[in-house]
């Protein structure tokens, strides 16, 4: 699945980053370019590294980065959780497990709401994302307000991290208001057929059913012919697929005419 | 971030597969391993393949799948989507890119929800997803009634196939009416106080501060005592907490006549 778009990489950069994703002592380089990859995936570009264990810069973060350049190139170091999130105003910690800890808990959903109701009022927001083996601990987990935990299956909850940073930035995305309706017909280089070229369809197809002997009972006509109609409008045709239908029956009664 | 509870696996097998994941022409094993880790991570276990590059059974789909070996022991190859797809009621097609084809697009979250509503209704449904490199083939999309797109960066919407499956099989799993609340507090052994346990918290700690001259003016103390009460109040205390505090306050106030 690919897809790179400068002018609308732009864009999103222009956008200003979102939150931050802070990714605290990962291990692999190959996991923080693929939580890069993700980031970018989700209009994000505010990486910041806590004490990454195989240093920095790291080369196979850029080549499992997919071309998220724009991420790694701008991600910045630290020491310690309190010097990567000193300038945010409101920190998440992910956890996905319980912890002994009191401390609400949200769901990646709400969390994202939240987020975005912290960031459109000007305030710097910032994720912690745990080492891949062991998670937050839970010193950095106390550094946060929240919690956010992504439901998911109890007996097999186990994300890789690149996938947790993903499912969070995902739910962030959603909360845009400039998304694409949920459905949508694409009609091409057509437009729908208006109701004028439907009963034209329906016209020519009872007509020559109407020659073939089709309805046999004068009776039962009238029900017939609205299933055909129910079918064909479910199909949500075009002005072009229109044609091609009249196309079709007309093929179809010139093969019997054949036959016959 | 790990996590896997058998008894709680076992309750998701036994709830039966949910849609079907099919997964058109992979060609590394380590993505069908990904996949079927991320199926299990969203309790998805039917998963169909068809004509695997690199033959099936394959290792390294073992080695990435990170347990989740009940999927892909289950997986059935076939040999072509029309085979994997018989006995499904409803398919839908994963697509990035817009194709030259008049189809309904759904985004990621109202598909689930649709999804659910023909599952729960009985019907067998299933999703498709392409190789990785070109995605689906068109003839194999025309073969669905309806595509699944999920709405990304415009300028940087590549996801690998694995993040695909997690994010259409992370909305399925959003759609469950057994997830636990969007907030919840997790009070471990503890409960949120009375507001009587507030109440003399507030009095120790107002008590002990009229003591000390800390209200300056009698004017402002009644403005400063409800500041107070409302930073606290806002803590959502456990019991346990309120008991903290009072020794805090006793401390600090211990300290205070040590020193003078």
């Amino acid at each position: 699945m690919s897809g790179t778009n400068k002018r609308e990489l732009a864009k999103f950069e222009a956008d200003g980053a979102g939150p931050a994703i802070i990714l605290v002592e990962p291990q692999l380089g190959e996991n923080i370019g693929a939580c890069a990859r993700a980031m970018l995936n989700c209009g994000l570009t505010d990486l910041r590294i806590v004490n990454p264990r195989d240093g920095w810069p790291n080369e196979k973060a850029v080549s499992a980065s997919a071309g998220a350049t724009v991420v790694l190139d701008r991600a910045r170091v630290f020491e310690s959780v309190p010097d990567a999130i000193a300038d945010l105003h409101k920190v998440y910690a992910t956890c996905p497990r319980k912890r002994d800890m009191v401390k609400v808990t949200l769901n990646a959903r709400s969390a994202a709401k939240e987020i975005r109701a912290h960031w459109e009022g000007g305030r710097n927001v910032g994720i912690l994302f745990g080492p891949e083996r062991t998670g937050l601990f839970n010193d950095d987990i106390a550094l946060a307000e929240r919690v956010i935990a992504i439901p998911l299956n109890p007996g097999f909850s186990s994300l890789n991290l690149a996938q947790a940073v993903l499912v969070v930035g995902y739910e962030w995305f959603q909360t845009r208001d400039d998304l694409p309706p949920d459905e949508t017909l694409f009609t091409g280089n057509s437009r729908p057929a208006t109701s004028g070229e439907m009963q034209n369809l329906f016209d020519h197809l009872e007509g020559e059913l109407d020659q073939t002997g089709f309805y046999t009972s004068e009776e039962k006509r009238p029900s017939m012919v609205r299933n055909v109609r129910n079918t064909l409008h479910r199909a949500h045709m075009t002005e072009q697929e229109v044609r091609t239908f009249h196309g079709i029956i007309a093929a179809l009664v010139g093969r019997k005419k054949q036959r016959g």
